[in-house]
């Protein structure tokens, strides 16, 4: 696993951890239903998945970005069609979402690195 | 047409006209590149327009959504596909979509009247 | 029931059925899940409303606002102490929160009138 | 005055004074210390109600883009000016901001009208 | 104290040094406002940071998170009420909230640490 | 060069070409595009890049900001000027905006050390 999708994996872990240990119902059945959002239904999930990297995008949240890409790539998403979302985030969400589209273009290579 | 429907193509179209009739020729580009990013690509038409969708909702941008809405209508989007952009959009972008979607929800019953 | 109290209540009870009606479990759930984080915890509700209202205000949904106003007078918030909550809202959101501000002040009048 | 132009004004004025009678000594600071931001100073008023104008625009808040403009006008900007500042916005706030560019257009048009 | 508490806060100080320096009045006094605002009035204290505290978290500023959770802990807020805190601006602000929701848990821990 | 420049400007040109290696079409144009939202027109290239920046703050974009400010710094702004322009930043997107003008102040002074 490239460095870079390793930390970001070992945070999240480590954080999502101890946000449930402290068993507030609310958080849990939240971040619960927030996987249950992107399974399989009348749409597939990868273009579930690809919604919810759009989303994080025009939203300019890096992590969430990092989290849909991995999803994303698991779901065999091309390079081609990767930046073809990346070109409609930066439509709707203006030149702000550059800088998170360099950060999304060289995560996305290092989630081609295994 | 329902009224609703009409009543905002006809704003839209109005007001388009004013903007591109003044000549500034970087938003006339900025409103052509933003027709370009949903053609077909290696995506198809359908998920790009769930795609401008989704980032309009989470934007909270009403007049966006109601575009999309039209597109994705075109493009044969059911009704339960819809609540599942709906969904994603709710969950990423939290309950201050809700006042939105309950739009959005009046909208996609307008387009179905025809 | 002043008529801005009820146009705003029969809209919201007309568009959340008719969004119940189509039986997408996740949004169900969301809103359900909603509900749940104003309930008395460690927080009494009342300091969980004023929550609400100022995070709707500082992301400046309109409709949201409305919402927790009216929760905020059933908790017997004062004027004076809504008014704070006003305050901190246009500090930490800054001057594009003032237009929000005039149409929360009207709604407040209104929700007094009973 | 363009009736679009004296509803807004009034509307305004209005709920101004409500706040205002509530006497909350942090809300009447920031709106004075709103109005000294945009005195002349290093930069003159009319950069610095541009300023104000694209902030506006891409914060996507449509009262303060009435303002703005209604300020701007006042300071002898021309249309060709005018359109520059939307292009500005629209491509650093996206294409999410060209409903609001729609509305701005209306607006300036009735600005025109005296 | 924690070296994640040291480090916000000297980076803190040393820059509002700098921007202070330069006399700009109009900043000035909105630091100064910023602080009266969570003066004790018709609402404790505490009530206040942690509206403070929520208008941080859905407008996503890890900083402000930060600094009004040190405020919240000298407020005697317990790890129950800080996650109440959290689920609200979780529900409002949506799952782009979680990963500073991640960042905020580790810094409540760093912050009982002393 | 300051090493806070050099790290920002080798960062972005490196994801620069990244992403423009990848000929997306729609995102090389809109690259493009917003290289020419900035050029002289009825209004002077100054005036744009300060338009610039004070978008990128009040939506707080981190790189947006340096990549104006170093525009700015090129046409001659002062001192006086950029905090003309965080006054009105702070004033029109809030205490928010308090964190980011801390890192801007910090790289403007990076700027003038060449």
């Amino acid at each position: 696993m490239h460095p870079l999708v390793k930390e970001f994996n070992d945070y999240r872990s480590k954080t999502n951890e101890l946000i449930l240990s402290k068993d507030n119902l609310v958080i849990k059945r939240f971040f619960n239903l927030d996987g249950n959002a992107y399974a399989s239904g009348a749409l597939p999930v990868k273009t579930k998945e690809l919604l919810g990297l759009v989303a994080s995008m025009v939203l300019r949240c890096d992590d969430c970005i990092k989290y849909h890409m991995e999803k994303c790539k698991e779901q065999n998403t091309t390079t081609e069609e990767m930046y073809e979302v990346f070109a409609i985030a930066n439509l709707v969400g203006g030149s702000i979402v550059i800088p998170h589209t360099r950060r999304a273009a060289e995560y996305w290579e290092a989630l081609q690195a295994g």
